[in-house]
């Protein structure tokens, strides 16, 4: 039995949503016991919870006495317009980039000091590292998409990273805060990063930033592979960038409402230049 | 202003699923006073409710008061396993799929009397239809993954389904209950289902069943297409039925827990056999 040690003055709406943030990719399905522990909130109180977001659909159950995240959340959570916008304008862009590279390909934004992954392609063998699976996040500093991001990140955002844990992943990990200012500073210059084994040994990522219709980065579009930076940028950073500037344009052609960066996903498709017609 | 009628025995978290459902594709962004409305909750109740939500990223606030589904509910909902397992173990061969036959795909499961799309991908040129976008939900009547859906549910599903509103999509929508029970049956059989020009004119739509380790129905893949079935179906049922085999096979690799039929997404794509290696 555990002794949950929950903040006595957390209101029912915060602990219904302490009881979904329980659910991580590591503890994707929990029993009541196991949620009450991880969300700290008392055993009974955790089942009545569980009990409605059963019904709703939040959360289903499964075999022995666990629960996961329902198809019903996962619905309402499509809606998300920075997931949704930037995705629908990104995905055919991504799909033909790994047609042409056979590499694996990824679309990310940035929400806070973090990097999070909104969509992923496989490569042409291999499957892709967990870092870079959807609704995973990442470090800003250790990848080619964070640097993107980051280096559209206000004054606050970059001192606040600088200043905090910079973790070393690999030996190749750049962690001076100096050096990272200015390899910032050149992803901004260049228009794409290139971390070399920085997170993983031995697998290079290239990135390149996504502009909405008022010039500001809404995303970054990634390009994964393994071996050495030397030899594969040469190859892969002119589609990248072609195919950066090919969502980019799909949204600009959007209305340019200000603070209205992300498009609704259909407004992007119906907008979107398509050349010729095949099929539905 | 509204005046909501809020069933008074409606609990806080009752209350808090029903502000996140006020949410639809037609409703992606609403002031509170739209989501007190259409979730009939007082709105200084659903103001409190609301302000919760954005402070733990369930909702983001947008222009002109506005409110949408933020990036954390999104995070989380990845976890659902019912979407998760069969996408990883389907996403390869939908973009073969694509590339092979340059037409829309799509991957599908059932809610209740309900398909919904966990996945799609447009054609080669133009968008999909949003019957067909991820998390849209469409009739199993009418459509090809839907009567591929229904001829593997059991025999209440489909007693509840012919007894209800068998909505006339098009002029070729089948609707009389004895002759959807034949067709179903002759889904079962044929091993796919063709529907042509039933939900929407001139879309074709060709099904084939997704099976799980113990051979129970997990989801139905579909290629959707214009023209007529005549045309469509010899070409595209080929390639349809090889990319479900592959699908279902790379699902029924994973150890066979009793009603574990869909994995982890991590634990499918480990175990998914790959061929050759090339990227990360």
């Amino acid at each position: 039995m555990t002794t949950p040690h929950a903040p006595p003055d957390r209101s029912v709406v915060e602990r219904t949503l302490g009881v979904l943030g329980a659910f991580d990719t590591a503890h994707a399905s929990l029993t009541v016991s196991q949620i009450s522990s991880r969300s700290h909130i008392p055993v009974a109180t955790t089942y009545r919870i569980v009990s409605k977001l059963v019904s709703w659909g939040a959360l289903e159950r499964a075999e022995d006495n666990k629960y996961t995240i329902g198809l019903r959340l996962w619905e309402v959570s499509q809606l998300a317009p920075r997931h949704a916008g930037l995705r629908a304008a990104a995905v055919p862009a991504m799909f033909d980039l790994r047609s042409t590279t056979r590499r694996a390909v990824l679309l990310s934004t940035r929400d806070g000091t973090e990097g999070i992954c909104l969509e992923s392609v496989s490569g042409n063998a291999r499957p892709l590292h967990r870092s870079w699976s959807r609704g995973h996040r990442f470090p800003l500093h250790a990848t080619a998409c964070g640097r993107v991001l980051l280096a559209a990140a206000d004054t606050t955002v970059q001192d606040e990273l600088y200043g905090g844990d910079l973790r070393r992943y690999t030996e190749r990990t750049v962690h001076a805060p100096a050096v990272l200012r200015d390899l910032v500073a050149h992803t901004r210059r260049q228009g794409y990063a290139v971390s070399d084994g920085e997170l993983l040994n031995g697998v290079v990522e290239i990135a390149a930033p996504i502009h909405g219709g008022d010039g500001a980065v809404l995303g970054a579009i990634g390009l994964i592979t393994v071996g050495t930076a030397s030899t594969a940028v040469p190859d892969a950073v002119g589609p990248l960038l072609a195919a950066a500037r090919r969502v980019s344009r799909s949204l600009s052609d959007l209305p340019a409402a200000p603070g209205d960066a992300v498009p609704s996903p259909r407004t992007a498709r119906s907008r979107t230049p398509r050349p010729q017609g095949a099929c539905a």
